[in-house]
């Protein structure tokens, strides 16, 4: 019989945190017992886990001794603090905060780099890497190697649901009151963000660039095991509840092989290719969905190793608590 | 004494041909008559111009021979027809309808090449190119030497006035609907328009690419005078009333000058550079405008050739209507 683990969901009271447990409930996570942690406001919430209720505790007073699994959720210092705490109580840590470098804790997407866990199985804490990074690499994983990929250019555009209930409830708000005709002020965003796009999701650092931009690149050089791949990522911020697209542009070493490429993506898991002649879109396709969609796969009109595509992905599910849940799984394997 | 000139404008009833009227008054075209022209339902509207109430006539019955200077607004056949007239009455020609490959016809942007007109003055037909070419051509131009330009990656994200006004109300319909909880029923964008992102502006060719991103290729190629410019577009529809954003990413032959390079776009006429720490929105900053707004000007984080920025530009007014007119005092300097 298989034995069964402990796991603790820190920062549980949020979006990711929230579809996490959705998630590991739908997925039948061989769990004995599930702790659901959060500080300040988040504390003695209620949350439903199959059939019953779980009321959120105070993660800063959890002993991480009683569980084997923590799931980190939010770039908070709560999450800071529980990840010496879990590291210390020897468990295993699946880490959604974005904020440790790649370099010092390695960045797992299942269907990526999952068979190479076990390489470096000394390493007990992993990162789930931003929702983008997950996207991109599911799709560029399999077309990698026959692209001869050097460059990666890309749009990111983010949901409001990227920042969490409050970008959500923004974005209602705003645009109710502009339909109503009535005075914009903008709280979340400091910007209109109704019926408009932001050219930067949070502040930029002194050369110009996002957290989120710096990090999505170096999460795809180690999640392809590509590092001198060359990638320009610009993240915007757009007037879409849930749901992220992606708009990519490919430069291989050689001419792509359109055909071969096609039917690598179509093999490929986690990947719903969409054909031409029809698109998927984050609204009506991506959202709840285990899978990311890829669409307008065409090779460059001036340059034959260019290939262009579009990425449609649940950024909150799929890229965040999904990923997560998978990745505990391959990290629970030894238990079981 | 100047002589004026009498001015058609067919098409005169549509965004982009009303936004054109605007800007004729607005601008004192030295004008002897206006013809404002259209087909079908256009025909007998009421149009205000200089205090006055102009009645909009039949484009198909109009003797061009009483006008000097045309402008033809949209991609219909009236005003393809109305191109074949307007030619063989000697008239000069401003061509809106992006129909017509720029071998054939030349584009202007007068930021651009208005001081080559003269040097193609055989030619007295010009297209005023896509919108997106002509925000591309103002912001690249300045830079276009120092960077040695080889390769333009752009996300155009176009607002629903890039449909016309049928593309407005649709926006405003779907999103009432959704608000209110109401069955959607897609109409003009056969698909969910209300927060959430189109993969494409239009039907595409079988390799899967879309007429205005194969022509913004050829127009900046054209407009710039690098006829090996690499340029990756992708057009996607966004849930924005009026004004369009575009990420773009450079790629020149050497490393790039920030310093001299932001001196460059600061210098440059019809460009508003916005400092790092702010950046433009196309609703809060680029719409009514008269010129662009460029922002988020970085070098790569992973190629020092590589060269990211965000430009946001009024598609109606600055990128068609206005880029209309300015030709049109181009093309009839010879007659003042």
């Amino acid at each position: 019989m298989p034995s069964l683990v402990g796991v603790a969901v820190v920062g549980a009271v949020s979006l990711v945190g929230e579809a996490l447990v959705e998630v590991l409930e739908e997925r039948g996570f061989p769990l004995s017992e599930l702790h659901l942690l959060d500080s300040g406001e988040g504390i003695g919430h209620s949350v439903p886990f199959k059939g019953r209720n779980l009321r959120t505790g105070d993660a800063d007073r959890f002993d991480f001794t009683r569980v084997q699994l923590v799931f980190l959720v939010g770039a908070s210092d709560m999450a800071a603090r529980c990840r010496v705490s879990a590291k210390a109580a020897g468990c295993r840590v699946i880490d959604l905060s974005a904020t440790v470098a790649v370099e010092q804790q390695p960045c797992l997407v299942p269907e990526v780099n999952g068979g190479r866990v076990e390489a470096i199985s000394d390493c007990r804490c992993f990162s789930s890497p931003l929702p983008e990074s997950v996207a991109l690499a599911i799709a560029l994983a399999p077309i990698q190697q026959q692209l001869d990929l050097q460059r990666v250019t890309v749009t990111a555009c983010l949901p409001v649901s990227s920042r969490g209930s409050a970008g959500v409830k923004e974005l209602a708000r705003q645009t109710s009151e502009l339909l109503n005709a009535r005075p914009l002020e903008p709280r979340v965003f400091g910007r209109q963000m109704a019926f408009n796009m932001l050219a930067q999701v949070e502040e930029l650092d002194g050369a110009g660039h996002a957290d989120q931009e710096r990090r999505v690149a170096a999460e795809l050089r180690q999640l392809l095991d590509l590092p001198k791949l060359r990638v320009a990522a610009t993240f915007i911020q757009v007037p879409v509840f849930f749901g992220e697209s992606l708009v990519v542009s490919l430069l291989g070493g050689a001419e792509a092989d359109m055909q071969s490429l096609t039917a690598a993506l179509d093999a490929a898991p986690g990947i719903e290719l969409v054909e031409a002649g029809d698109y998927p879109t984050a609204v009506e396709d991506a959202v709840g969905q285990d899978v990311i969609h890829v669409g307008r796969v065409r090779q460059g009109t001036s340059d034959p190793r260019e290939v262009n595509l579009w990425i449609v992905s649940d950024n909150v599910r799929k890229g965040a608590a999904l990923n997560a849940v998978q990745s505990g799984e391959l990290l629970i394997k030894d238990y079981l």
